[in-house]
């Protein structure tokens, strides 16, 4: 492995991990994000302090909210793409619909830079340990000069395709099925309270039987603990299931418990639970049937 | 253990493999069907041939379509309830609202037979192969007496309370997520195809992700490998979501993503596919978007 300049652009709860584990990868890293008061944390992690010159960047991640703030970065009036040297790799991690992913590869192909399409999926944990799941189409080229950085960032990458897009779109596939996944779990385990099944019981007994799911088994603990603690916040899902249906519409595709799923998440925000861990969604079920969930320590 | 005298009633893909299960176990079995040519396979690979005296069972096991099919044997016309002498075992394995479970649990007893409401979850191949999940409550004596089959059937068995209703219970709550997580694959897998993820990708990559379930797991590779042979059909999910639903309604609970999940299945159903594999429900997700799903032997 070589060591290489990288730009980590956002340090929200997955990008300062990223930034954290390619600085433990032995990179040198510039880590920025709109809140200088986490800039500066992390150089004092043992991040670069000194402003990004991109000419010398050899690899920029941009870990960014949506669509509209990874354009910008690249694109914007103070765009990085314009000063990447030639040759130069972009790994765009956040979940933007397919051809979103396509269009930037086409306009970063077009200065000479490579574009990996490279969502994330594993959270903040797996994040700040450098196990990430990275959802991975690009050119072979934005491939290789991507590695070293992956090896650092990532547990497994999933490499899915020549050009950008299908990552994007295994991504969405993914969410569509994480928050699916996420609202029937707390559909399932009010609907047990009303028929005397505690939310211990039910992760005892269901999470070894075949109504089990990754999200179920990872998030039904914090329903039963009363812990609301954002681990990743109800405010995701609006968004990623609202670009996921984007999707879905524009190739006439109906996706009814999708958008089942959402209507609960729009719920909970119109209840103010959008910046609790996304299992708050759970309170929109138990409100609705006057059930009380178990207390804690957050909740 | 000792032997004891045990009668299958019903010996579907679930309950064929229970009777197996309880002859390799060492019991004496008596397996039923209203198919008397299924009666006659099971008697040919070692069941009892005689007509069953249920003055002698030890343990009746009922494996049984639903509640009616369950009332209808232990106490219907020719129900063998009355037959049954003191301190017998009825282990009744339908799923079935848990206020039918306890009212049979009464009627039970009124007759001093033990009853233990015991639905399973597994599928035919653990049923074959003695290794079931089943989520049981009722009295200890319930308990004790099943105890010499239970080891014969079941890998685990969840003891939920000294009371029956419980089980069925939770048997609900995991048929709701099951019925949910198989329509939300579906939609999962057929969206994905619209993105260009094709359905042995989807598995691959999804499986090892945030958004897998045990059903996913089990249920995409019939779609992938387009085999519809029935392991489990889309017949059982209008069956049991609508059980599902009956005993939120009771307890005015809403339960939107299972409403639509059902939907799913009464359109795949509407659409001739009842007896396919539950799997199918994504044929209606590819016929509503004009996709095509993988061709295999039996599509």
């Amino acid at each position: 492995m070589s060591t290489k300049n990288v730009a980590v652009i956002g340090l929200g709860s997955m990008g300062y991990g990223i930034a954290q584990s390619a600085l433990r990868g032995g990179h040198k890293v510039w880590g920025r994000d709109v809140v200088a008061a986490t800039t500066a944390k992390f150089i004092a992690e043992g991040g670069e302090a000194t402003v990004p010159d991109y000419a010398d960047t050899d690899v920029a991640v941009l870990v960014v909210l949506n669509a509209s703030q990874t354009e910008d970065v690249l694109f914007g009036k103070n765009g990085i793409a314009a000063h990447m040297r030639k040759g130069a790799i972009i790994i765009a991690c956040a979940t933007v619909p397919p051809e979103f992913a396509r269009a930037m590869e086409a306009r970063a192909q077009a200065l000479d830079l490579h574009y990996l399409d490279a969502p994330i999926s594993g959270g903040a944990v797996k994040a700040a340990n450098g196990a990430l799941s990275v959802m991975a189409s690009g050119s072979a080229e934005a491939f290789v000069g991507a590695q070293d950085v992956m090896e650092s960032i990532a547990e497994t990458v999933f490499e899915l395709g020549s050009q950008a897009g299908v990552g994007s779109a295994m991504k969405a596939v993914n969410q569509m099925l994480a928050g699916v996944h996420i609202a029937a779990m707390a559909e399932a385990v009010t609907f047990g309270i009303t028929q005397g099944v505690s939310p211990a019981s039910f992760i005892d007994v269901i999470s070894k039987c075949a109504g089990t799911s990754w999200m179920l088994e990872n998030r039904a603990p914090h329903i039963a603990e009363g812990d609301y603690t954002p681990r990743s916040s109800v405010n995701i899902w609006p968004k990623d299931l609202g670009i996921v249906l984007d999707i879905a519409d524009q190739a006439n595709f109906d996706a009814p418990i999708t958008k089942t799923a959402l209507a609960q998440y729009a719920k909970a925000v119109d209840a103010g639970l959008g910046l609790e861990d996304d299992a708050a969604v759970a309170k929109v079920y138990a409100a609705q049937a006057g059930l009380n969930l178990p207390k804690g320590k957050h909740s």
